[in-house]
């Protein structure tokens, strides 16, 4: 194959991340813009398109090496289509956000789910490599979740599947962003934690530690650590519902691996090693009892370098 | 091709169904013969070649118009090398059921899990005929399931997948089988809705109706009917976490049916009807608000038609 190169667009609610990368996956350079997300569609599109014109610039690359873009996004999508139909993080609804770029650069575009996206990018340059059967998890301010089975994303019907925060996990639980009650994420969402955390009453000493009002998830880890009880039983909850979950599915889906991502995910080793301790005690013994789950490889970089390796994958698709 | 005919055989606890049909799946004989599992290995494999030979002469085929057998058996398996590891309903261990047969008849023999092989019965010629991602779960003595991807079953690393019986949904729960706690057959299964009802205290007048002390989930579902609280109470629980269990795998498979089958599965369609509702209410919206759920089409026959289509699938893998 002549020389190449592929794009990945990592596009998410605070953050643009882009990377131009040869069609072997090594990044030759990246760069990270502001979402901007409140300025609107256009603006949006002209940082996309702006950022795509500066890594080509700086790596001193003709338009016409790059072969493919991949994309991936938060939200429903049309996936078909390149449509964002709905993203609570950004402003598009019902956008073609595949339609501009294509005007300017007549090339394999597609467009992915995020989940999906990062999945794919650990099962190609990460922890998921020569995996038959794969699962990936992002635990962040939501959960959400990703299948590789035999090399190919399994998406499911309503290109939902494995929407795992939106199981039903406690029957009498907390009322979910979905309408339901008693959600994964109702327990152990950064939302959730959070949430719960600035519900503790506190004597005003602490006050001056953090603004508990606002505590973020990452600091009820601090202070869980710090020994302090009320935050320990929270985590204790999410570790308890997150295992239990992470357990069913290994007992429905039988992978080979497990690897949990996203901001949560990817914080410390010691969520890894409470997860595994509740999966091998409560998990169904014969697939459970020696299942090691992973942490993602990629870490924060695994959205680009999925959408990298969906611009790649699609590039294959059509030398098959 | 010439003309050709599969034996299909639904290998069970207590009895052992045969059926003869055409390489269209066409049923052209059946019959049943009890299993006799307490006799032992090599009387069962006797009463399998009994049978097979039955057939064959009361249909008036040559065994060389024979082109495969498909075998579905419960227990763990090792399905490429034909090996039944351990059944609890059969004395069999560490045995392979293929090789016996085999020496008689030198075709393409397949075995493969009983749920599996209702499953693909059920996609060839039920209610799946046409899904691109079906579940099929077995609610009968025990809780059991498989999925049907893209016209091929997904049995996961170890052959495992679907064990929906055994994933966790009650925190406090009683002690399964399996040696954990809170399984979903520790609820919803026929054994434990038998054991449940059988600890009820009763009057002496009661007594005289049912032998309550060996009460069976097929009598606690007429006890229900006939408006017995302490019997209905037991059943709401099973509807309830059988139901949520459901909603949370189409939220997780994102298939395009679910098919229940197994003895209490098939009994009525109140359960699908209270199935339904569970999973409206406590599903995913977006994919479960609608969903709708299909009882076996193939009932008590979807083992052995199974079997059918299983040897039929292994004839059409060697003619592509």
């Amino acid at each position: 194959m002549e020389e190449g190169y592929v794009i990945g667009i990592d596009l998410g609610g605070t953050k643009i991340n882009i990377a131009l990368a040869d069609l072997n996956g090594n990044i030759i350079l990246s760069e990270i813009s502001a979402t901007e997300a409140s300025l609107g569609e256009s603006h949006i599109i002209s940082n996309i398109l702006l950022l795509i014109e500066s890594v080509l610039n700086k790596a001193k690359i003709k338009v016409e090496n790059i072969k493919a873009i991949g994309i991936g996004s938060p939200g429903i999508l049309d996936i078909q289509n390149g449509i964002i139909i709905k993203a609570t993080q950004l402003p598009f609804e019902n956008f073609n956000i595949l339609r501009p770029i294509k005007e300017k650069y007549n090339i394999p575009i597609v467009l992915q789910n995020d989940a999906n996206v990062a999945a794919l990018g650990e099962y190609m340059y990460g922890e998921g490599r020569g995996s038959k059967s794969m699962v990936y998890l992002t635990i962040s301010t939501g959960i959400g979740g990703a299948a590789i089975i035999n090399g190919e994303l399994y998406t499911g019907i309503t290109s939902n599947a494995l929407e795992i925060g939106h199981t039903v996990v406690k029957l009498d639980g907390d009322k979910c962003s979905c309408g339901n009650y008693g959600c994964l994420e109702t327990i152990a969402s950064g939302n959730a934690i959070a949430k719960k955390a600035q519900k503790i009453k506190r004597t005003s000493s602490e006050e001056t530690v953090f603004n508990y009002k606002n505590i973020t998830a990452k600091e009820v880890f601090i202070e869980a650590e710090n020994g302090k009880k009320q935050y320990i039983n929270i985590l204790n909850d999410v570790y308890t519902y997150l295992g239990i979950s992470i357990a069913n599915l290994i007992t429905l889906f039988d992978p080979d691996i497990v690897i949990i991502g996203g901001g949560i995910g990817n914080s410390s080793d010691h969520i890894i090693n409470k997860l595994n301790e509740v999966i091998s005690l409560k998990g169904f013994p014969p697939m459970c009892k020696d299942f090691k789950i992973r942490q993602s490889r990629l870490k924060e970089n695994s959205g680009v370098i999925g959408a990298v390796a969906l611009g790649i994958k699609e590039l294959n698709k059509m030398f098959v």
